[in-house]
């Protein structure tokens, strides 16, 4: 079973990552891009069998190691 | 429009990130954890309104800055 985790910085909260790609896609040339925006996806392997468990250990995952909750926000999905 | 990128190590590529995740929540008492891998997600809003020629130009941003096809392969998505 895989978990996948993406973790983004909340709205509103400046992502200087995104900014400094928007402006490096700009410069070379590619125009139409209203905002970029830059987080982290990651896909745990889990051997598990039980979905909703598995779930439940990924967003505790989440809370303590994962995502910064005071300024990060994140969304779990289990596929396979 | 939006699009939606996934960057990721390629398969054999050692991902230091996700190995020290890996050793990181198994410390912290999780367990079952196949394998951790991290990887970039970069979400784009565009102002163009044909769906193929974004997802060519989106591509075409990935070849030049947003990912090192050397080691890494991406995937783009267009939503909404």
């Amino acid at each position: 079973m895989k978990a996948v985790v993406n973790v983004f910085l909340k709205e509103g909260v400046l992502d200087p990552q995104g900014k400094a790609t928007h402006h490096a896609l700009e410069s070379l040339g590619f125009s139409g891009i209203d905002s970029v925006r830059i987080g982290k996806q990651i896909v745990i392997a889990l051997n598990s069998s039980d979905q909703a468990e598995a779930k439940r250990s990924v967003e505790q995952m989440c809370e303590t190691l994962l995502a910064n909750t005071v300024i990060e926000e994140y969304s779990v999905e289990i596929v396979e």
